[in-house]
C-alpha cells in the first residue's frame, strides 16, 4: 500500500493564505461600507416582483442545472445565442471554474503537455492569484506600465508567455482603467489559450462598453467575457454571474461546474434583472454621476485620483498615508479599502455611494486633514 | 519561455464526463419527479414567512462570508459551537472544497508527499468519482459486500487504504443502508487521513441517527460530518448544506471556500427551516411511513426492496428489466433513476413521494406487469 499522508491538507493549501475579503459589518449597524464595490442602489423592483412569486414548490426541487431561462433572458438581452451562455455562483465560481478547467496539470512531468500556467496583469483583482495558489498552478504575473495616469496593458509580454489561461479584468480594479478594445484583441488573436475578459464592472462604463467584448466572442473561439449581477444590479446578495463564450469553451467548463451551482431563486430574480435594463442604466448613471462629483472633490482635498470606469476610485491622499486615513474613517464608522500590496499601500479603493454618502465620507476626510 | 498548451483544457478535462445529474423536467409539466430525491412536501411556513421579509438592502450587500447567523442556529440546534460549523452551496460544494484541499498533488513525484488519494465503498455516490477527476486525485474504490440484503463496510480495506480523504456515505444512496456507529468509529481511529460522514439523507433515519455522528465530530479530530437542506428539509432549490468538525479542520476548508460561497437568502432561510425541527421531524416521519408502504407494495409486485433509510428505495424489478422499466414509466410521466452501471443495471433507485404519489407509480408498474 502507501504511506501516510503528512498532514490533512495538500501541501499547496498548508503553504497558502487564502482570499481576504472585504470586511463585513452587520447589516443594522449604521456603518457606511464602501469596502466592496456594492451598487448604493437597491435591486430592479422587478427583482422584487419576482421575489414575492417565489413559491414553496420552486424551493423543493433541485434547480435547473443548465439555468435555461435565464440564460434565453440573457441572449435575448444581449443578442447572442442562449447556449453562449454560462450561469455561475457569482462570476467568482466562473473564475474558479475556468482555472479548475485550464490551468495546473498533474501529468507535467510525465508527458508532453507543458506546465499550464495563468497570466495577467498586475494590479488587478488578487483573487486570481488565490485561485492559482489553490489548484495549483504558476502565475505569470506582469506588471502595468503606467504612463502618468494612463495603465497601459503589457501586451506583447502576456502573447510572449502564452499561458493557459489569460485573465484581464476591465475595468481593472483597484485601478478602475477601461483595456483598450484593440489590445484585447490583439491578445485574443495572439493566445492559443483561453483569454478571460473580466467584466464585473463593466456596467459602470457607458452603454457603447458594454457591447464591445461581445464582438470579441463573436470573433475568437477562445475568448470568454465574464459579467456579474453583484455590481452593476445591485445583487451582490444573490450571488449570481455568467459568462458569454462559444459552446466549445463552455462545453469544458460545464465538465467542472457543480451541477445545481446556481439556486433556483437566484436564477428566477437574476432573469428579472437582466430583463430590466432600463433600471440598470438609472442607477449606474447615478453612480457615474456620483463618481465624477467624488472625483472632483477629492482632487479639491489635494487627494491625487485616477480615472476610473468602475463603481470605485483608486486614490492617493496627500500625504500617502493611505493605511492611516483608511483606519481613522473607520473609526468614523465608514469602511473603505486598503491592500497592504507594493505599489498600493499609499493608495486607497474608495467605493462610489450615493451623493449623501460620499459627503459623509468627504466630511470625516475633511476633519482628519 | 514556455511551448504553448496542446488544448485549451487539462487532459484530465478532455479525457472525462462530467457528473449527469438526475433529469430535470419544466416546473409546471404534470410529471412525477421521482429521480433526485428530493422532499415531496414543502419546506417549513417558517421559511416561507422568511422569504416574505427578505429585503431589497439584503439583495444588495454581499452575504456575511462566514455564515456567523446561519452558523449559531446550527451550532444551537445540534449542541455543537458555531465555529464548528460550515456553510457551504450545498453539501456537493463542501465535498468539492474538501477535495480541494485534502486530494491530488502536484508535488508528489519531486517531494517526500505520496499520492493524496480519495478512498470510498462502492456502491455509493457517483459524484466523488467525478470529483477525483476533476481535482484529479486518485481513487481507491472497494466494494459493499453483500451479505444477504446487508451492505458490509469494507473497514479493514479502507484503512488499509490510508487515503487523505475517505467518504462514507450514511444512509448510502443508492443502496438506502445506514452504516454502523461502530464501522465509522474504527475508521475515524484508524485513519491518518480525513474521514468524510456524508449524511444527506440522514433526516430520514430516525432522531437517534442525527446524534450519533455528532459524536464522532467530538471524539475525532479528522471526522467531518455533512449535512444539506435538500432532503429533510425541503430546500433543494435554496443550495443548502453545512459541514461540522472541530476547527483545525474548517480551517483548511475555509482556505478554498469561495468567499461568498452562499448567498444571503440561502442563510437565511436556511436558519429559519434548521430552526423548526419539530416541522421537519413531522414531514421526515410521513416520508418514512410511505417509504414502509412503497416497500411493501413493491414487493407484492415481486419486486427486491433493500431495507432503506433514506427517502428512497433500492428496488430490483421481478424479471431484471430495469432500465425497461424506467423507460416505459417516463412514457407515463413518471422519472425514476436508472443507473447504467455494474452491479446497479438491474436495478432502480425510485425516490418515495406522497401516498398519493406512490400510488400513482404502482398503478403504472402494475399496467406494464
Amino acid at each position: 500500500m502507501i504511506d501516510q499522508p503528512l498532514s490533512w491538507f495538500r501541501p499547496e493549501i498548508n503553504n497558502m493564505q487564502g482570499y481576504q475579503p472585504g470586511e463585513w459589518p452587520d447589516l443594522n449597524a449604521n456603518i457606511l461600507k464602501l469596502n466592496s464595490n456594492e451598487n448604493p442602489y437597491p435591486p430592479s423592483p422587478q427583482v422584487l416582483a419576482a421575489l414575492s412569486e417565489v413559491s414553496a414548490e420552486l424551493l423543493r426541487r433541485y434547480p435547473d442545472p443548465k439555468a435555461t431561462d435565464f440564460c434565453q433572458v440573457v441572449g435575448k438581452t444581449f443578442g447572442i445565442p442562449a447556449d453562449w451562455v454560462i450561469a455561475g455562483n457569482g462570476s467568482d465560481d466562473l473564475l474558479t471554474m475556468l482555472v479548475r478547467a485550464c490551468a495546473g496539470s498533474a501529468t507535467t512531468r510525465s508527458t508532453a503537455e507543458k506546465e499550464r500556467m495563468l497570466a495577467y496583469p498586475m494590479p488587478t483583482y488578487i483573487l486570481y492569484r488565490t485561485l492559482a495558489a489553490i489548484q495549483p498552478a504558476k502565475t505569470v504575473e506582469i506588471a502595468y506600465e503606467m504612463q502618468g495616469d494612463n495603465w497601459s496593458l503589457p501586451v506583447e509580454q502576456l502573447i510572449a508567455a502564452q499561458a493557459a489561461l489569460t485573465l484581464v479584468a476591465t475595468p481593472n480594479s483597484p485601478t478602475g482603467h477601461c483595456v483598450p478594445m484593440a489590445d484585447l484583441r490583439s491578445l485574443a488573436a495572439g493566445l492559443n489559450g483561453v483569454l478571460v475578459i473580466d467584466e464585473a464592472y463593466i456596467d459602470f462604463a457607458g452603454e457603447e462598453a458594454e457591447q464591445a467584448s461581445l464582438a470579441l466572442v463573436k470573433a475568437f473561439e477562445n475568448v470568454i467575457v465574464l459579467r456579474t449581477l453583484s455590481k452593476g444590479y445591485g445583487l451582490a446578495g444573490l450571488r449570481l454571474g455568467f459568462g458569454i463564450a462559444q459552446p466549445p469553451l463552455l462545453a469544458g467548463l460545464q465538465k467542472v461546474k457543480d451541477s445545481y451551482n446556481v439556486d433556483a431563486i437566484a436564477l428566477r430574480l437574476g432573469a428579472a434583472a437582466i430583463a430590466d435594463q432600463p433600471y440598470k442604466r438609472a442607477i449606474t448613471q447615478k453612480v457615474m454621476a456620483a463618481r465624477q462629483q467624488l472625483a472632483t472633490d477629492l482632487q479639491g482635498l489635494n487627494f491625487r485620483v485616477w480615472p476610473s470606469f468602475a463603481n470605485f476610485l483608486l486614490v492617493q491622499p496627500p500625504d500617502g498615508k493611505a493605511k492611516l486615513l483608511c483606519e481613522k474613517l473607520k473609526e468614523n464608522q465608514i469602511m473603505i479599502r486598503y491592500f497592504n500590496q507594493p505599489g498600493l499601500d499609499d493608495k486607497l479603493r474608495i467605493t462610489v455611494g450615493t451623493p449623501a454618502q460620499n459627503e459623509r465620507m468627504l466630511l470625516a476626510i475633511q476633519a482628519w486633514l
